[in-house]
């Protein structure tokens, strides 16, 4: 009975996504769907993203938080548009959710939408939203035995971002470790090791980006 | 409709921890339902419990993870009686996967039992699987924006073990910060600074732990 329940919040969640799908198609929009843990560093790099591509390319970004506003005010203050979705307790946003925020966000006018869902290693990554791909990010404070442990997430991941890679003389953890498990779930993913504060391998990961914006 | 589906699945819960809350105050046994994000230090702090409580007192504990038996066979290497539950799936644990895996403890022979929930600082607070209390844990490198995010979880603690603390120099994360915000939210709970690098602060957590045990 559980199961069934689930199955058809799945199959439902999947039609709304295809036609968000249809919706960027028709605004030839390439949209990322940005998950990790709590405190991985999800706003942070998008703070990164819009000081250094802003000025280049028309960024959108929609929020999820379960509570609060505060992601979305610091990543406005790059020159992003930024909209927030406030879950009030789910642990992950769903494409009915992304259909709603889009109302609040000009698609015509943008190059890049980036969706930074709720912070949460296991729940999002079973909903589709509509995203062209879906991108994580594992910091290394979280351990090296994250991938064997959280599987789903890595396997519908086309990127992985390693972030904090600046504490690692400080920590017990195996980047090799974290990078070997992570493609023996998903051989295809393409893997960056990135410091915010640092700025160590940003500018790979923009030029990733960049890359994947149609217009 | 999905409302009234999450109240009956929170109702049958709450049934079903009501009947683990009599079995374990049958044997008179402290109940701890330990919660966090992914990698906030969950299996290290049992690990060092382990070490210095296990000659003492009689410790079980029930892992929940999403897949792998990893930390079971941490846990178990220190002298606890580990149960491993693999959610298949599911982002937290819920009173009937604790009820189902109390047939592989022996519950008159413990002292304390302690259940490791799924590393996720979202759905594990919503469900009551007949504990004593619950006790989360949040690293520093998480971030001192946590407790506003994520309320739900500090809301339902008795006590926040705010964990990694010799990684403070490294980060830019305000302690006074997170403390005043957990206490804003839920003004009665206890908190512990821990490092389970260097020590800092486990005897003090020790100590209330062996305050709590009724045997």
């Amino acid at each position: 009975m559980k199961v069934s329940v689930v199955k058809n919040i799945l199959d439902a969640n999947d039609r709304i996504a295809a036609e968000n799908r249809q919706l960027f198609d028709q605004n030839n929009l390439f949209v990322l769907n940005l998950m990790s843990g709590p405190g991985a560093g999800k706003t942070t790099l998008l703070e990164q993203l819009g000081k250094t591509l802003a000025q280049e390319k028309r960024i959108g970004v929609i929020e999820g938080d379960i509570q609060s506003t505060i992601d979305a005010e610091r990543v406005a203050a790059t020159g992003i548009s930024a909209v927030q979705i406030e879950t009030d307790g789910a642990c992950h946003l769903d494409a009915n959710m992304i259909r709603s925020s889009l109302n609040d966000l000009d698609l015509s006018s943008l190059d890049l939408l980036i969706v930074e869902n709720v912070g949460n290693l296991v729940c999002p990554a079973e909903f589709n939203i509509g995203e062209d791909c879906k991108v994580m990010i594992l910091s290394v404070t979280e351990g090296d035995d994250k991938p064997l442990k959280y599987p789903l997430m890595f396997k519908e991941s086309r990127v992985l971002l390693i972030s904090k890679v600046d504490l690692l003389p400080h920590l017990r953890c195996d980047v090799e470790k974290i990078k070997n498990a992570a493609l023996s779930i998903n051989p295809g993913i393409t893997i960056f090791e990135i410091s915010s504060y640092t700025g160590q391998g940003l500018k790979e990961w923009h030029q990733w980006v960049l890359k994947q914006i149609k217009k």
